[in-house]
């Protein structure tokens, strides 16, 4: 049966003390409001409907980021749970299937936990999410008759016994379309908050016959986000399941504490990862590489038998092929470095592409920005590039040429030909001693006037 | 009332196996004896006196270097910290008010604490400070009864039952001038060690009938500093704490445990802090700005909107208006970047000034160093500095002009101009390949030699 | 009495989920193999006899390394522990004195364990090492009358009884090499898995009423490692360790957890290290060093005074006299600096020596390689390098010359000599901003192009 999603990411999350709606505060490089999707994205949803409010256009361009085809409805007031999920109703109105409701700055619930959530409906009409609380504090309660639920207590309204309970409220509810938003429908504001509150469509459930389950997950899947603390807290917690797998898929993590994952980061087996390495989004590496320490790592890919760093920065669109070694003080941005590259020492490598087993010289830049616009390098294979070459792009370096060091190439270097552009030595004999002297003098005269 | 301070720091920290006296270790980038001192700054005192030994002048410095209008006394002998705070007693002859003992090896004593001590005095004559200990292990006791203090025992003299006794002697004492000092010229040295201990001034004020009394701190405040061991711990407290305040502030550190903060940064909200960031002293950052990963920062200012890093280094005197951008393996000292300028790679801008919106090309260095003196470069507004540019200062660039990549600039160049300084590049067709070869023969007949 | 040990390294590994054999992972930038062997080479034994199988070739060259007189068996079969054993006895025939048996992947057993265990050969034929288990889990179990070993009984065959003992087998057994070989050829496969178990040995020493005793260690000094996870929390073990005992010897580290030691990093007391230093194998420091932050050092030497960092990277072969700085973004190979010599920014030096109180500008690089070869180059003392020089080896400068900004030397400079190689500067004017104009032209015919 298909499913459909709500994602209520409309809150301003006050206690952030930030201008970002709180759906966009990052945990492993991505916006919390991925981490919430990418849990469901396997679901293959028929359709997904974000919620938004503070900071509207940006959390819709966030989400649009994610997967092009959601729907983003705004709640212009933020009048509680149950008015946001009413937004939805009008984009929701055909949806055949079920629909579950999702919190944007709840990053960890698994997808076994909501599969078992629509497993859960072949027995009730409405399945709440819930979780036994170590310290259960100021939680909702779920007020449980053997596999049924009967209601939800808020912790305020809640009696000495109810408040005993330890199982809790995560607030993801599922229930077929047209039943959640009759339900909804029927929520009310009498309260202190004057605010609509998703948990009483339980009570309305019941009220109206029909059945209501609880599945239960591990409380670290309903962390919710609310402070920076909390966002650090999630971070770490994030990190450290990522280490693990990686570490269970073979990879070498020195000192796994040190390595920043994001969400999307992907390593083959017997890859190791020195401490100090930060991947940001869409980076793969092969089997068998080697990220040495102090690497920052995003949107490129390397492949097996590189060698990255130490000291190394690869930017988006970086590409190393097989047996690529990129060494410390060097960036490289969109290029691609083809078999056996070595780019060795301080050097700035973009827009550009290098041939097979071509060595880079250290200091070696390309001038791909002329102020106004970029330019494309072309570096053929078995090149040899000598130590701090610009070469000013748009240029073409052919197959088995050289460059001298300290050149300046403006125009395209035939292949095999020896590329020069520097001026003569001279040495002019005793001369560094005069000079000295003189700037003895001067430093002398000025520090007397300073007197 | 004035309240005036005495800092113990003459000990030589003989288990910090150190040739550099104990109160100058550093502590979040300052000496101990600077935190010390910072806890008490606020009280606003009349007079402060720091007592030095081992490493006297360095320690003079030090306490120099925070606050210039603070006086040194000279302890010759290490006689204890009765006979310490005797050597404060001429300067502090007209004091008026109460006087604080603090310890420079005991960085975390907050100003409330030292505010509840000032407030205790209008009941006691002799204030002393006290924590509850978690394991009193070899602390001295403080014997109580109700509000007022009996005396304070060594744990060596301690029977069983004031062994049982958990509330301890951090040391730090207050009293009126003149009660302190003729209690402080009654204390003998009638034990083991021949020395004049300050504790002793409890019992000499009861016996003269005066009374005492204790204000209770939490242990943390206490933390005294003998051990690198100690020390680093102490750093991590600081550490721990600077991290939670700047997240309330509203501050994203990715991984807080890897932010380093010195004991003056300052950070405003909506920055983000990547990992591995190490902050120097007198670090100041606006608002909304982002500090990338693996940054070391010091001196410097930070407006609203920069982006700074990955692999950045600011040095004293970086200042950053809004909006500036300097990327990797870039450092800066002593320059000003106006508002927009771009400083994306492998640069050294030293002793300069950029106009606003101006670019600097990859590879550009400041040749701010003649061998004697150090010379300033100022470029103007909108000015492209082309990659490998060398500026030789003293030398202007003006608005609007533009160096070619790999120029040497060594006089200065008009607004809107084009200053070129490179050799014409020649293509040598062939000769990359005859070179190769070249070079391959010196190598086998080089390799054939050595057999 | 002289001693052999035998270490067992044939072993797969198979949880480690790698193509690299077991032994040969990294622990403290070393193989744990090379661990093993370390803690007993203090006993100076006879003969070290390493058993490899998977990977053997590579285990063999890892031994080899370590010590050069190693002998190294091959197992073909993995058929347990007891047959690893047995391919020693050949090389062990002459063996006068006991044998002790290690095993490459248990990297942290003491040599103080093993003289204990020596010591305990006086009173029994065959002694074994055991722990106290925290949670001895399905380890084999000793079971004793008194100081003497009855029998090792493997979990599975325990009873309850036995189950409930916490004193625990390691493994590592040492008896005197006839007796150890005699009853290892007595060892049978008549179990589950069809293999020969060391641990049967000691019933079988009981039966040939030879007796058999314990040597109790610590549980940390048997931690045997079997995954990445594992290897990691190894990792972390050892480090803690090296931390302590750096701090202890008068080192200070500011963030202990973010200094990477490796197992022959040796730091002179008063020598401090900033967060984020990685050492690894060869590293030698005297006292009063400074290494900053993000420091990543290998088979270097660094002498009193010198200062190192931030973001620096010495490699192997830098030997850094008294009093040298070497700045940010510097790379430093296989080059000699002579005392105060200052390399500050953005350099590579490498198959270089540069002479007493030398400045080399920032920018500076030693164009060693011509595609083929490794090239000298030799700087004298007193010379300043000026900023962006390429010096192409082999060549050499003499003392007290200097070269200038953006110069490409591919002669001798003599000393005293100004050596120049650089365009003359041309100023354009107007001429950037016809630049500019054109480039905008050019960009927007582009992009109408595009559309």
């Amino acid at each position: 049966m298909s499913v459909s999603l709500i994602v209520l990411a409309a809150g301003k999350g006050t206690r952030m003390n930030s201008d970002l709606p709180k759906v966009l505060h990052l945990l492993g490089a991505a916006p919390l409001l991925h981490h919430a999707l990418q849990g469901a994205q396997a679901l293959d949803p028929e359709k997904i409907v974000v919620v938004a409010g503070h900071g509207a256009q940006a959390v819709e361009k966030a989400a649009r980021a994610f997967d092009d085809s959601i729907t983003v409805v705004l709640q212009t007031e933020q009048l509680g749970t149950g008015h946001a999920v009413a937004q939805a109703a009008s984009q929701l109105a055909n949806a055949t299937g079920d629909v579950i409701v999702l919190y944007g700055d709840t990053p960890f619930v698994r997808l076994e936990t909501l599969q078992a959530m629509l497993d859960a409906r072949a027995d009730h009409a409405v399945v709440v999410l819930g979780f036994e609380a170590a310290d259960p504090g100021r939680y909702g309660r779920l007020i449980t008759s053997g596999d049924s639920l009967d209601r939800i207590v808020e912790f305020k309204d809640a009696t000495d016994a109810e408040r005993a309970i330890t199982l809790c409220n995560s607030g993801v509810i599922c229930a077929e379309a047209g039943v959640l938003f009759d339900l909804v429908a029927q929520i009310g504001n009498q309260n202190a908050a004057a605010e609509y509150y998703l948990t009483d469509i339980i009570a309305l459930a019941r009220a109206a016959g029909l059945s209501a389950g609880v599945v239960i997950c591990d409380q670290s899947e309903t962390l919710g986000i609310n402070t920076r603390a909390e966002l650090s807290q999630a971070e770490a917690l994030f990190q450290t399941r990522m280490r693990a797998e990686a570490m269970d898929n073979g990879v070498t993590l020195t000192d796994p504490a040190t390595t920043y994952f994001a969400l999307d980061t992907v390593i083959g087996r017997d890859t190791t990862i020195a401490p100090n390495v930060v991947f940001g989004p869409r980076v793969t590496i092969e089997s068998g590489a080697e990220i040495r320490a102090f690497c920052h790592l995003e949107g490129c890919h390397i492949s097996r038998g590189a060698v990255v760093g130490p000291f190394a920065r690869l930017r988006p669109g970086a590409e190393l092929a097989e047996d690529v070694h990129v060494g410390n003080f060097v960036e490289i941005k969109n290029t691609v470095l083809d078999e056996g590259v070595k780019v060795g020492h301080l050097t700035y490598l973009g827009d550009a592409h290098v041939g097979e087993h071509t060595n880079i010289g250290a200091g070696t830049i390309t001038c791909n920005f002329d102020g106004v616009s970029k330019h494309h390098t072309e570096i053929g294979p078995r090149v040899f590039i000598g130590s701090n070459t610009m070469l000013v792009a748009p240029v073409t370096v052919g197959r088995d040429a050289m460059t001298g060091s300290g050149s300046v190439i403006t125009s395209d270097v035939p292949a095999e030909a020896l590329a020069l552009g520097r001026a003569k030595q001279v040495n002019k004999p005793g001369l560094a001693v005069k000079l000295f002297d003189m700037y003895k003098s001067a430093k002398a005269k000025c520090q007397k006037e300073v007197q």
